[in-house]
Order: C-alpha cells, then structure tokens, then sequence
C-alpha cells in the first residue's frame, strides 16, 4: 500500500479511504490511486475488512467427494451466484464419514465463513452444535428434510427410486436386480426400490452391493454377479448411478446380449453421457444446476434479510425415458 | 468466547491464551476450558489470527473447470497434502480465458492466501504481476515452462503428443485423424502429434476440432464426420481425451466397425474407466495424484523455508497399451 501512495502522491491513509469509500476523495486522487494500483499491480487486504465488518465474504462448502460430477456440477452453479455477489468458496471434501465432517467443519467455521454449505443431512451431533452455535446460514443439499439444522433444498432419494419401480412394472418388467455403491443415500435409493418393486410385483430383487465408489468396473462386475447368479432375462437392473448403468451397458454389450430386450437398465443422475450412450440410458434426472442455484439464492436471502426463504425447498425429479429400459 | 469462560470460571484473557498458547495455563484450567469448549460448541475465530501473523493458512486453488475429472484429482491430492499441515483450499473455477483468470485472482490475493495454484502456464500480463507483488509461493501445475512465475509441476503436452505418433507408427498405422476440443492444451497437442505423424509417415491428418468442452456425443460426432470424409480404414484417432475417445467407441460400435482392426483410438487422460471399456482404452497417463502432492510437497517447501524446491519439475507421463490401438 505504501508503493500506491507513493506513486499516487497521497498518503496511505487516503489510500485506505479510497478503497473502503471512494466518495470519500476527489475524482482526480481517485484516479491516480487506480493507476498506481494498476502499475504496482497492488491488491487490497480483505483480511482486515473481515475482521472489522464480521464479515469474511466467504461461503463454506462441503462435499462428500470432489471427483463426483454430480457434486461438482452443483457447486458450479452454487459458487457462481455467490462470485456474483462478491463471494467465495472456501471448498473441502469430507468424505462420507460424519467424524470427518465434523473435523472440516469445526476448521471451516475458525474461518468465519458467512454461511455454509453441506451435502446431505445427517451430521453428528457435535458437528450440528457448532453449526447452531455459528449462528449463520447453514444449507444442506442434496437431500431433503422437514427439520434442517438451517434451510434445505434437495429432493427425496425414497421418492426417485419408488418412482423408478413403479416406472419398470408400468413398462412390463417383472424381475429387477439392483446394484449400489457403498453410500448412505445409494443405500437407501436401493432400499426403497426394493421394497415397492416387490410389493407390486410379488418377486424378490436380486441385489449386488459393492460397498464402494461407483465405477465402471462395479457396474460390469455387478451385471456379471446379478447375471450368473440370478435369472434376470428380460428383466431390469436399477443402478445407483449412471456410471454404474454404463458398465452394465459394456457388459451386457461383451456378452452378446441386447438392451433393452435381454436385459433393460436405468441410471441416476442423468448425467450428460446418458442421451449419447449406445443405447442411450434411461435415467433419473435431478436438476443440479437448479439445485445449486435454488441453495445460493436461499444462502443469499438470509444474508441480505431479506424475505425469509423456505426451510426446505423439495426441486423434484424427473425419470428421462431413453432406449435402455 | 464469553459463555466458554463463564462455564470454565476463567476470564476470556486466559481462554484466550490458552487457545494462542496453551502451555501459559495450568493443565486443570486448560481441561475445563477445553471442556466448556465441548459444551458449547465454540470455535476459535482463525481471522484475527491471520490478521496478526500475517499468515492466512490459506492456499488458492485455480481450476479451469471444476467438473473435470482431471483437475478435481489433482485437487484432491494437492489439498489433502495441505489439509494435513492445517491448510484450507481456497477454491474457485476460471473458465479457460485469461481474463476472468485475471479477475479470479485479484479476489483471491485480497483474501491474502499463503500461496497460489494455477492451472496452466498462460496467464494475463497484470495477473503475472499481482502475483509477483504478492510475494508468496505460486506454482504452476498440469504444464511445464523453464521460466515459471515461481514454481511449476507438469508435463510438455508437446512431448506426450510426439510419443503417440511415434507409437502409432511403430504399431502400423499409416493414416491418422485426430478429436480435439477446443482449450489451448489440446490444440497443442494435437498440433504436434500431427507434426510428428505427418513427419514420420508422410501423409496428412484429418482433423476435427469441436471448439467446446469434451463430451461422448462431441467424441461420436468427431468420429462420424472424419469416417464421412476421409478414407482413415485400418487408421488411428487420436483424441484429446478419454471422453472423447469413448465417444469414437461408441459410434464405431453403433456402425458395426471393429475397434482397433477398423479404426483404432488413442485417448488422453488415462481416465480410471479406461480399463473397463470394451475394448479397452490405449491412453496417455498422467499421474495427478503425484501431480498434487508433488505441487503441494513444492509449496510447503517454500513456505516452511526448507531447502529450496526445484523451479520446475517434470513429472513425466507414460503410454498405457490396452486392446483399443
């Protein structure tokens, strides 16, 4: 700073003025001191803004996984609405352990972000009392809940995988098998399918769990598992997420068998791969940049005080029927 | 801080001290203040911290794009390294122009961060500068230059190139196209595997160059219109990554052609499914978890002021040979 005023011919304390209330100087110092910020290339400190104002301009978010698409797609929306307004993203991964979560959160919250992000809704009871004792904005994503630490926006996992099984009888399918990776909410999509496909079929479902992160190789190890195991001709896996259905695709393609009539699959997550697959992938779309979006907005509200935004904001589901099932 | 002290039955001086230095109070105050601690779920405030010492503990994080598979593993390995030296990510997405990198990084050093990842060797003439005003560790990842601004850990995207023609020629090929999308990287890349190829075998390389982001229906399309136009049977694609390059094995598929004794393909990235397509995928890889932790050991390095990091460090990269070329 002290460069700036030099070159600019004014004090620092002038130069100080200048950033934290322009109308404070003439227009002519005014300029001089952005030239003389343009030539030293000097940046101010939002350190100090921060601690004087209490407030820090950043938003904590807090995924379970950085390399999965479908969290960092919504972050994408979520962190440029907020760039927008002047903030930023403080990111971590927290894995899908809460003892984790709750290590990343109590570093976060010594950072005096404004508001937070989390993905899903069971914390651990430490983690929770911190967030109410932070006393900002808390957002959970990507599920859904009447009784959120803060606010919610997010959809029902039970309701997507009940819609898929009632989907699959519709279309004539009376034998299903599941495959699901090694998380919580996986778990429950499988949970949930499993139980009203066979409440409306009378068959049990044939389940391969790989108690991992969802791959390409689980997915083609789970059809062969589900296949040798199991007589599923003619009818459908549910996959816990569309990486997993494309494995099954190359699988079922190895094998010599057709989809959808030898064996039918449908994905979750839609993801931008689905409609250029071969054959394209039936799948269950959630809107994550809506997602995003709907939670920066929610974020900002409370920020602002402005209206109050609803607690919990259900965005909904849609199943995007394609040629695979 | 207030309700801590009044639970332990100590000032908030000494709560105070014994969170900046524990060893100032005796073990039993600390214990109850730790306590109190617990109770209430108080978290220190890291600001004032950072404020006094000058240090932010905090690491910029600049990514193009934050749902690439390839710069969100690198980040995970860069930020677990520094996580475990109590460092926090400060995280933003850049697009692939130089000036919103530019404007990215003015917000980022006024939140005076202890160091700085950058994606890329390329940046704005003003961005260079801030940079070097701010007088912390920079390093440049996921390219290799001899004349960083600081630091840099990569790879020559030229000399990956080079090695893949000089592969496809060893296997037979004599023709070539190539799938490029549209970021300054990978036309580079592309530039030179079409030098070297037409080089060594003297006949020109058909090109389709898609101008967006990589995508399995660009990597269909791209194989479509070069099959459509040139005479590439018995040939090799080479692509600028995998996605695209399960795009061309998608559509050879979907037109009944044999990969790799109609068409052969080459990806890059080495992404983990490149093992599990049918038929498997011949890649470049890049080790991005060494990538990460090489930049991150790089920056504790210099921000520990432990001997020097070398300027520049080639992590190399290595042809993986499946069944696809």
């Amino acid at each position: 700073m002290a460069a700036v005023g030099r070159i600019a011919g004014v004090s620092q304390v002038t130069v100080s003025r200048a950033l934290s209330d322009p109308s404070k100087v003439s227009p002519d110092t005014l300029r001089r001191i952005h030239d003389a910020i343009e030539v030293t290339g000097f940046v101010p400190n939002a350190l100090a803004g921060a601690l004087a104002s209490r407030k820090s301009k950043l938003i904590s978010a807090l995924v379970p996984a950085l390399t999965n698409i479908v969290y960092s797609s919504m972050l994408k929306s979520f962190s440029a609405r907020l760039r927008s307004e002047g903030y930023e993203i403080l990111l971590s991964e927290t894995g899908f352990d809460p003892a984790d979560e709750e290590r990343v959160i109590a570093t976060h919250l010594s950072r005096r972000p404004d508001a937070v992000l989390l993905t899903g809704i069971h914390h651990s009871a430490h983690a929770r009392k911190m967030l109410l004792g932070a006393e900002i904005p808390v957002v959970e994503v990507w599920d859904i809940t009447d009784t959120p630490i803060d606010l919610c926006v997010g959809f029902s996992h039970a309701a997507t995988a009940r819609a898929v099984a009632e989907y699959a009888v519709e279309r004539g399918y009376m034998k299903a098998g599941t495959i699901s990776a090694g998380d919580e909410r996986a778990h429950r999509r499988k949970t949930a399918f499993v139980d009203r496909f066979e409440e409306l079929t009378g068959s049990s479902v044939a389940q391969y769990d790989h108690g991992s992160l969802a791959s390409l190789g689980q997915g083609r190890k789970g059809l062969a598992h589900l296949l040798d195991n199991y007589d599923l001709r003619n009818g459908l896996i549910f996959c816990s997420s569309d990486l997993l259905a494309q494995g099954v695709l190359i699988e079922a393609h190895a094998r010599g068998l057709t989809v959808p009539d030898d064996i039918a699959v449908i994905g979750f997550g839609d993801q931008e791969a689905a409609a250029e697959l071969e054959p394209s992938l039936t799948s269950v779309r959630v809107d994550r940049t809506t997602l995003g979006l709907t939670a920066a907005e929610a974020v900002l509200a409370r920020l602002e005080g402005k209206d109050a935004p609803p607690r919990s904001t259900d965005i909904g589901f849609e199943i995007i029927t394609r040629d695979s099932a």
